[in-house]
């Protein structure tokens, strides 16, 4: 489908949906940005989730979001349950205002939900100069360290650095494989990797429904535990949201809304050592691009490099959609 | 031999190195700790290396380190080629002093040295109610992900939250095992394990000195690998330091000062939901320790306990010193 097409249908789905003409374009610009990276666990498959939970009242679709200051440096935002694409938009711009005011931003978000990809916000931190981390959690998909039973979201690490060229952005998941691919896969019907998850019984397994039963499995054991663990802490505990795994699953839980917490923190890289960060940054990659190359590879990407790459590759290109969704899609544009 | 005999000679030996009684101390206590805490690899077998450096003047024993105010937040230490421990020491305090006054702190290091163990600096602001981060980058050990040559230092990624009880740090080296345990290892005649480190021929090794030689792995592949870059930015592209393969190995590179870089960042996690942080927080772990274990697991422990427990039970323990380290310490407290 044509993307200028497929952003009126969308708007207009959310728009039947309650929301604002302002909210519907970010959101439906989210989802095509998902889909033109060609992370279609986090494009429009989410489309009918998120319609569902409007429609049981679980996200707000007028929100009165609220922005509290609490110095130069530091906000904190009530999202009021908004659609997560929304309130992040709102907290990564005011953290990006608050570290070119002061050199450094922390903006929490409490009662959101679901953003799409961290990256979404890195990227436009990044854009104006900053460097800048994203924190948010997410319902339980990964056992702790020692646990049988999921309570961590795949809760990612996200952290971006300007370059003067392709943005430096690094969007990892603290799970093995994104709950994202395993939904996605479930979705279509297909495998997914050996040795990402285990069943409700603790086997490992390639098959999408028994992974969503079981739990999936964190890198590097207690290192990746760990590393899941602080991200809970920074965007639940940390901003007054959900945590411990009470996330709830947007997919599965209608008990109430998701209270998902994000955390931005943004810097400016001017602050230490001026213009001359960007010379070094540059430096830095080149240094690394020239390594000697291990087996199979002919290059070596930084960080959103790929992903940058996919994108440019896929602007021109139209969207293409499978036919459950495109039923989904219709479905949600006619019934009220 | 007994602690306070044992913190007598290493402060003798510093001194006899011309470092200050008080930065002897400092150093001697760093050392010390790390002993304790059984992490031998950060103990005495880095003396004779900190003496060497310094009688090269590689190491600065009467540094004029400065700090530079940005704003109340922000400081900016230029550790003039200080031995690591010094320089980071002031480097957490001024950051605990930012985060007391603002909510935030951001301290940058630069031409430092080896600081010990990250966990060193996260404890003395988790034990300041405060949330820290605390980055350093290290000599190449690493090969980014593509590559078939080190560049990255282990890169350690450290976080501390105050819990009320033992402070929760986590303390993680981007690399499957420590560059230091490895050179533990080769000193004490161990093999170290299995798929941790390649031989410079790119072929996995359990031989210490074949991995010196070689090149460690990253956790995860291209996340660690992303990871450990980001800390080379952070502690190094950031802060002024040498970064992208720069900075020199203390035990084999005497062509200069190591020029580490370290940054520091602390937030007081009451500056959101005041005293309710302290409820969740201790909620949070309560939840994570309840799951049911897997199996050959009695209780999960968050990051920190563990190695809390065997600071404790270590602590009215003499330290044992092997023959090759007490004589190495003999030779530093005679030779000038």
């Amino acid at each position: 489908m044509k993307k200028k097409k497929l952003r009126s249908k969308i708007i207009k789905i959310f728009k039947r949906h309650k929301l604002s003409e302002k909210h519907s374009k970010i959101c439906a610009d989210y989802l095509i940005k998902a889909e033109i990276m060609n992370v279609k666990s986090h494009g429009l498959t989410r489309l009918k989730m998120y319609c569902e939970r409007i429609k049981k009242g679980l996200i707000n679709s007028r929100p009165k979001i609220k922005i509290k200051k609490i110095n130069s440096s530091i906000s904190y935002i009530d999202a009021d349950n908004s659609i997560g694409f929304v309130s992040s938009n709102i907290g990564i711009q005011q953290a990006i205002i608050n570290a070119k005011k002061t050199g450094i931003g922390l903006v929490a978000v409490k009662k959101s939900g679901h953003f799409g990809l961290s990256s979404f916000y890195a990227e436009q931190a990044v854009k104006k100069n900053l460097i800048v981390f994203c924190f948010t959690n997410a319902p339980p998909a990964l056992a702790p360290y020692g646990a049988k039973k999921s309570l961590f979201g795949t809760n990612p690490i996200c952290f971006g650095v300007p370059t003067g060229k392709v943005p430096f952005i690094l969007d990892t998941s603290t799970a093995m494989i994104n709950r994202g691919k395993i939904r996605h896969a479930h979705k279509m019907g297909n495998k997914i990797p050996y040795g990402v998850a285990l069943n409700k019984y603790g086997k490992i397994t390639t098959s999408a429904k028994e992974a969503l039963e079981g739990t999936q499995l964190p890198i590097a054991e207690f290192k990746g535990s760990g590393l899941a663990w602080m991200v809970d802490i920074l965007s639940g505990v940390l901003t007054g949201s959900s945590h411990g795994g009470k996330v709830k699953d947007p997919f599965d839980d209608f008990s109430g809304p998701q209270n998902v917490g994000h955390l931005f923190i943004t810097i400016d890289p001017k602050i230490f050592i001026g213009k001359r960060f960007m010379t070094e940054m540059k430096k830095n990659i080149k240094i690394v691009k020239k390594l000697p190359k291990a087996k199979g590879f002919y290059s070596i990407l930084y960080p959103g490099e790929r992903k940058n790459k996919i994108y440019k590759s896929n602007l021109k290109k139209d969207i293409s959609i499978p036919s459950n969704i495109l039923k989904e899609m219709e479905d949600l544009d006619v019934v009220e």
